[in-house]
């Protein structure tokens, strides 16, 4: 290579995670509302700094944050780096904010060595990704793509019961524009979408790797709000053989689908299965009484959609059997499903490529989490994400990073772009 | 027979039932609150209706109603008839109440006679017997035996955190005395204590039996506040090789127990195993997350302490290979445990006769639920009981009972306490 390579500007994301940090501390961990003051200041401090260097920076009717670095063509398709500002309640700093600092930092880079690539890269902050706050994820990206209807504009944020146009409207966006106009920047004018994010979860720092190459994104089959009907008895004087112990069925059923999920995972199948909530009842259940009520939720994540059929129809056989068991109905209430998205092979290959020359230890490793990215892809625009190795998962106030692998993953991700744009 | 046998007067039971419905009926169900206005309304009916009819009243310390028929040796042994006139909230109208006025209605019986029997017949109308309003059941018969401590006085209802101290002092009673006195009527001055309940279960109802005669009432070893501690996780991000499911470990430990049971009862066991209440945290728990927590209660009943030991004794077992398998810790918390009490034999045969005479169908069955009967037979007072077969259990607005099987239940009674009595 004779011409010079553009480096990351790591300084530059390591004084805005400091003053993220600082901005969004609740005494607790990070809180940074989707639409709503925290995620706001989030993107007031990118937009300045952006603007600072002399970026072009747009917003669309959804008030994502596009910071631009303005290309050759400015018609070609362009390639999108970017993740979301927002977080959970007291979570931590870098879920989604690592990936928009990522591209700051590359474009950061390709502007000081006065490099122009041949179409734009643009740095995506995106609004709104985590479920937290609105019944409905992905809303920013959902939104950037023309996927917003207007009964979505009227869904009310859980904490304060304000509608999203309510929030989009306070953000600085234009709802009806939202839902009425084409998108500032619409999927067929996409090159790619890459996005770098944290594992959340512990395969990276178990395997001593500092770098992800996501090969997927699982999809998912769930249901929120699930309940098994049974009948209160008196625990002392309601013998085993007349029992319709809600509380029972549940249990057998948790432990079915565990015991499935292993030989699922022995056939080759990749999946996850989760009951995250369950409860009986807070009036009516009592230590002395059987239960006539559970509630819970259940959440089955795969690559694979033939996998998730699979899974839910033993969760469907296996239900009606215990009810002919422990005279238990189970309704599992509505199904919502989001489809798997798989990257792009040409953007993992690129990646492979430049780990392996730059001597960055990875894996290929599928993201059990839904991203960003997902929504891109499922609306034909290739899409490719990295990894970074983390530590005590994510949406807690213990979630962490190494700066180190930071570096690495933005590296990895800086030089398969400009081995990509500028054919080196 | 010779003498006029009497009759129990069941025109009067009628009548207190139809009385005390209209008093306690919360738009729900029926609410007698303990040591509260609701029980005192019951306990005024009853002390109004018994001095219009020419009996002796009087209460103790703990303000427990006794209603005297006096016998030809007033310092003879005494039989006591009693149950208790609280309900749990929104309960039914025959849980406790039925004890006392089958009494009412047996003792009125004799004065229309002018039947004297050689020793006080004593209907006692017990405070406090329910749970639900104090932590600490069997209030009334308790303070009665002289076992209530200062430290049990300033305990507080659930409900309004008045101490039960104060409690007992405004429906009249003296606190002071209930510690520091010789109980009204101690155990050493009773011959028997005889209780008529309804079943609060379905073995009569389904079998298409009246009557029961019970064998012992159950003793039970209970956890009120079992915790299993896992560690939350990220539901996508975290593979099942890593993980550390509260829910999964209890739900295994839940299945294990249930089958444990049943080994156990096809052994010749005679037990219950209930786990009541369970649920993962209100705020940490989600849909998308392994959870890291579940609180929950077991309750175990036996009317065999080695068979409470042999349950318990696997629990633990289980609990420890659960934590190998999954990293999940369990809490139990606070033992607590109530003696099994063993029905006075000679009472049994008496009862069994009677109905044999009376030609009135009955089984021999354990009591599963707690009892008065209990506290006065672990003093070593002879104990006996009558279950009346009742529909839709107990502890709920939909509790029944036919006045036809409260009638049959009240004759078997009065049958065996004539036949012990008069030497009929």
């Amino acid at each position: 290579m004779n011409m010079a390579f553009p480096k990351p500007d790591m300084t530059l994301a390591e004084r805005l995670f400091a003053q993220l940090q600082q901005m969004s501390f609740d005494g607790k961990g990070i809180t940074r509302d989707a639409y709503g003051p925290g995620e706001q200041a989030a993107h007031n401090l990118v937009r300045q700094l952006a603007s600072e260097l002399g970026f072009e920076v747009v917003t669309d009717a959804a008030a994502n944050l596009y910071v631009i670095l303005p290309g050759t063509n400015r018609k070609a398709k362009r390639v999108v780096i970017g993740s979301h500002l927002d977080s959970v309640p007291s979570g931590g700093n870098y879920d989604g904010a690592a990936g928009v600092l990522a591209g700051l930092a590359i474009v950061a880079g390709w502007k000081a060595e006065g490099l122009v690539p041949p179409c734009d890269i643009v740095v995506m902050a995106i609004r709104a990704e985590e479920s937290a706050w609105f019944p409905i994820s992905y809303l920013g990206s959902k939104a950037s793509l023309g996927k917003l209807t207007r009964d979505d504009l009227a869904i009310v944020r859980r904490d304060n019961q304000i509608s999203i146009d309510q929030h989009i409207r306070s953000c600085g966006g234009n709802p009806d524009n939202v839902v009425e106009k084409a998108p500032l920047f619409g999927a067929d004018s996409l090159r790619a979408f890459l996005e770098i994010h944290i594992e959340q979860g512990p395969v990276l720092e178990s395997a001593e790797i500092p770098v992800g190459i996501v090969s997927g994104i699982c999809g998912s089959l769930r249901y929120r709000f699930a309940s098994a009907y049974g009948q209160y008895a008196h625990s002392g004087a309601c013998p085993s053989y007349c029992r319709q112990d809600a509380v029972v069925a549940t249990a057998e059923l948790v432990t079915e689908m565990h015991r499935k999920w292993h030989e699922m995972e022995n056939d080759g199948h990749e999946l996850t299965v989760t009951f995250g909530r369950m409860f009986t009842d807070p009036i009516d259940a009592d230590m002395s009484k059987v239960s006539g009520l559970v509630k819970f939720s259940i959440d089955f994540r795969s690559r694979n959609p033939a996998t998730l059929e699979l899974v839910n129809n033993h969760l469907l056989m296996f239900a009606d059997h215990l009810t002919e068991r422990h005279g238990v109905q189970f309704e599992f209430g509505e199904q919502s499903r989001s489809a798997p998205a798989l990257m792009d092979s040409h953007w993992i290959a690129a990646f492979e490529h430049s780990a392996t020359v730059l001597n960055i230890a990875n894996r290929l490793m599928p993201s059990g989490a839904g991203h960003d990215c997902a929504q891109f892809v499922n609306c034909g625009v290739p899409g490719a994400m990295l990894f970074i190795r983390n530590q005590h998962g994510s949406h807690n106030p213990d979630e962490a990073m190494e700066f180190a692998d930071f570096n690495q993953a933005v590296t990895v991700l800086n030089h398969a772009i400009v081995t990509e744009l500028l054919n080196l």
